[in-house]
């Protein structure tokens, strides 16, 4: 398959409907890069970068690559209006927003001539981004990794919930590190995949290699999510994910979790690799990873995968 | 599409790989006859049934349909032992088996020709079942009514997980409702789909006006997984759901949610229609629902949209 003609890979011009997810801890320059010199789609995550920070990694992505790339902005993030600022100078061409108020700025976006994305959790969302403006949304599944939705609704049954009240591109997220994943979301009208934990865990994630490691060992079940009274987070079942699970289960309060979070975990675990007293975020797809791979080799197989499984579909048709 | 030809249709002698699931209080003689005439495998429920009563079920299905039938079995249900007695008398042709060690009875239904599939909720499970001799495997995925896995591991993820291991035919559960999800399920490598939900909502289910009323009305978000200090159960948020939700914040033990889940509770909402006091199980895929139709609507519905989604996906290739 030379590229995939539709209507995600002619908004954002590129050759083939896999982005890369802006995790927190793993999106940096590199990662982002690489994923759209591979044909894909990389956004920096903006999460964990003040604006400054930013701006060096837009510059060194656009030293990387020729290709179109994005950031990804959590609008709670208090850095969020600085953000946006450099990302309007450095005259990005794209922009997905999580995590709060479509409204916010994609008209604002859209007069600096930038394309809009915003990530959802339910139809309900999505139906309040389209209302918004934005020229896609993207769905994502419980089975994802770090911050998730509270209603729990999982991929196989969001896509196509969302795809029912959606007109502009729908992009599937959650779960999907894979052809055959990426093919099934098509199958429920996706036209688009993020990949998230497969790219944090590849050769130019910016994430430890203990982090990585860890993430080539695990079973399924060694995820779960957590945090619920905070903000719904999917974790590894370390040593940090304990203390917060037996205080939730002991009906600890949203202050007393608050303290046990702390600051700084997310940080410490996945980019300085303290896997034991870290909060790790991963998603439940990572108990199919036994390997490293480059960016590159992630997007050649999931596009060779997903010719593949084409291939034993049309067979069943006789 | 007149039939489709593979190793679930071939197994079972049915024309589509279309199973309904044994849905306790839904699944007797009336919609298992129902999905075996309109193409499917019809599966009786035994949970709920005394020997007896199971007896008649099953001699109903038999002058209601001259299809291959099957019976759903919980090994861990105290009548478990009787049922198999009954089903072995009785000559059923096929057999599910799920909640407990699938190495109990896959023998002795072998030696009396019947065929065995098992329902797992993980990739381990589908190993051991597979070692025990099963036929088939039906892994189930954490977005299902009911009863469900620790792990919480989603469909998405889990098929291609227990694919991953597995020689014997593979029919996916959980969030499987329309022929867009089947069509996915065969993506991430199922043979077959097991459709609990969507039967449970049907003209021919055994289940009360009321609930299958309340199903056409839910939307994302309301049924979430309960009960996990005793058996994870996906359940409609009712008046019975906030109990548990309260104690379950609270830290309640486990003796503490089984004096609140008491005794019949799901035959007090599913079967008699009450609502409010009742444990309502279903899957997270209801908030599709719109409509109560009949189970060879719902089959051929499935199957056109099956061929439908087919279409599509070749339209992509150039």
């Amino acid at each position: 398959m030379k590229s995939i003609d539709n209507r995600v890979t002619r908004l954002f011009g590129i050759k083939y409907p896999i982005i890369s997810g802006g995790m927190v801890w793993c999106s940096g320059a590199k990662l982002a890069a690489a994923v759209s010199n591979a044909g894909g789609l990389g956004l920096i995550g903006a999460g964990s970068l003040k604006a400054d920070l930013l701006r060096e990694h837009i510059i060194k992505c656009r030293e990387l690559t020729k290709e179109p790339f994005g950031v990804n902005v959590p609008l709670m993030s208090p850095y969020s209006k600085e953000q946006m600022d450099v990302i309007i100078e450095e005259k990005v061409p794209i922009v997905f927003t999580s995590a709060g108020n479509p409204q916010l700025w994609t008209e604002t976006l859209h007069q600096h001539g930038i394309k809009v994305a915003h990530v959802v959790s339910s139809s309900k969302f999505a139906l309040k981004a389209q209302q918004a403006g934005v020229d896609a949304v993207v769905a994502e599944g419980f089975e994802a990794g770090g911050h998730n939705g509270r209603e729990e609704t999982t991929t196989m049954v969001l896509v196509p919930s969302v795809k029912k009240v959606l007109d502009i591109p729908l992009i599937a997220a959650g779960g999907i590190a894979t052809g055959a994943a990426m093919l099934a979301s098509f199958a429920l009208g996706a036209e688009g995949v993020q990949v998230g934990s497969r790219f944090a865990i590849s050769v130019e994630s910016s994430a430890s290699p203990e982090f990585k490691e860890l993430c080539t060992r695990l079973n399924e079940g060694d995820t779960m999510l957590s945090l619920k009274k905070i903000s719904p987070t999917r974790l590894i079942k370390n040593k940090f994910f304990e203390q917060v699970d037996a205080a939730e289960q002991a009906g600890a309060s949203k202050e007393e979790l608050q303290e046990i979070l702390g600051r700084g975990k997310a940080q410490q675990g996945i980019f300085f690799g303290d896997i034991e007293n870290g909060e790790l975020e991963i998603g439940q797809v990572c108990s199919l990873f036994r390997e490293i791979p480059t960016a590159k080799e992630i997007v050649d197989n999931m596009i060779s995968e997903f010719e593949e499984g084409l291939k034993v579909l049309k067979g069943l048709e006789e």
